[in-house]
């Protein structure tokens, strides 16, 4: 195993831990896909999940086989990191350029939903990803609620961190004539693709052209 | 500690592992940040990272606090996650709704950049971010390579999972009236802000303006 030689050292980036409960909240309301890591055989472990926030609860969404998310669900501990690149800094050289982010780490004991019903969490999922889209169709069946495993890592005091850089870069050299700034980035909803077996003349639905305004 | 009611299950996403080598690539090239995690004091420890490969090693570029990177860079296993969410799949239940996305998680552990120069992989870190940009800036100073610690995780075979969804929703009710189908997502760049130091009349860069066609 090669170490590093001590000489070098770990560039910083101008982040900044944030310390306000709310930045935490925002951060996670602005995202419904983190990255959920463990430790498996003593190995880090990751899979992308699904989440949403419901006081104080992120709730978690498998995508992933139920051997691994098993593993965590027994209670192993968690953590749940979610990102948002928000632009990309571009200064007058490459050692300061970067990229403003927002970004979220919550740590602590997965455990089973206490207190949230399995149809709330679904709700709340489907809210994260697609809001109001629960009014607009059938209420889940208990078939459905009992094949959902939903899961809920606890928001703690101390156990959580968010970091965010954002404005524009860094001085550097200020190199006459040589552009520096920020190339902001956001996601944005494409048209809708209608499944193909809904006829044409059912509307798209309230909850998706909401979509289209971000 | 909670334990997880075994009646539950898991319910799986139509998610698939891919197993081809160039779709990995594909996924990491499509990205600029991923999420490092790795296990501190026997717990998971998460951060955000900028990262580009270079054929058979993934670059990263610290954007945290240099104390928690040096534990990662001592030789600590690690793994990578990257995400893409490519679209939101509207079913005609909750049940079925989910989200596009394609996802790679490599796993091994950290070294420095053996047979890569600290110039090379500042300028493949950069072309990740902003394609090019390394041909319009003067070239690194020596103070700033020896002031960079990028750190290599190498990309081995059976030490990576690829992972996608795609298409329309599950077929679910196929109820009548209601709309099902996708809503694509993607990131765009807006308009390139000018840092307040730069005259107006200094063009936006070849680099910068090809961010805006995506």
């Amino acid at each position: 195993m090669t170490t590093i030689d001590p000489r070098t050292r770990v560039r910083r980036l101008a982040d900044r831990a944030v310390g306000d409960r709310s930045v935490l909240d925002a951060v996670l309301a602005d995202g419904a896909v983190g990255t959920l890591s463990t430790v498996v055989d003593g190995l880090p472990w990751a899979v992308p999940m699904l989440y949403a926030r419901i006081g104080d609860a992120i709730l978690l969404h498998g995508s992933t086989g139920a051997g691994a998310l098993r593993r965590v669900a027994a209670g192993a501990p968690a953590c749940l990191s979610v990102t948002h690149l928000d632009g990309i800094v571009v200064a007058d050289n490459l050692f300061n350029s970067s990229a403003n982010y927002r970004s979220a780490v919550v740590r602590g004991r997965l455990t089973s939903l206490e207190g949230v019903d399995a149809e709330t969490a679904l709700v709340a999922l489907s809210d994260a990803l697609i809001p109001d889209r629960s009014t607009e169709v059938r209420a889940s069946s208990g078939k459905e609620l009992a094949a959902t495993l939903t899961l809920a890592l606890p928001i703690e005091p101390g156990q959580w961190t968010v970091k965010a850089r954002s404005g524009p870069p860094s001085a550097g050299d200020r190199a006459p004539g040589v552009w520096a700034g920020v190339v902001p980035l956001r996601t944005v909803a494409g048209a809708p693709e209608r499944a193909s077996w809904v006829p044409d003349d059912v509307p798209v639905p309230a909850s998706v052209r909401a979509l289209q305004q971000g």
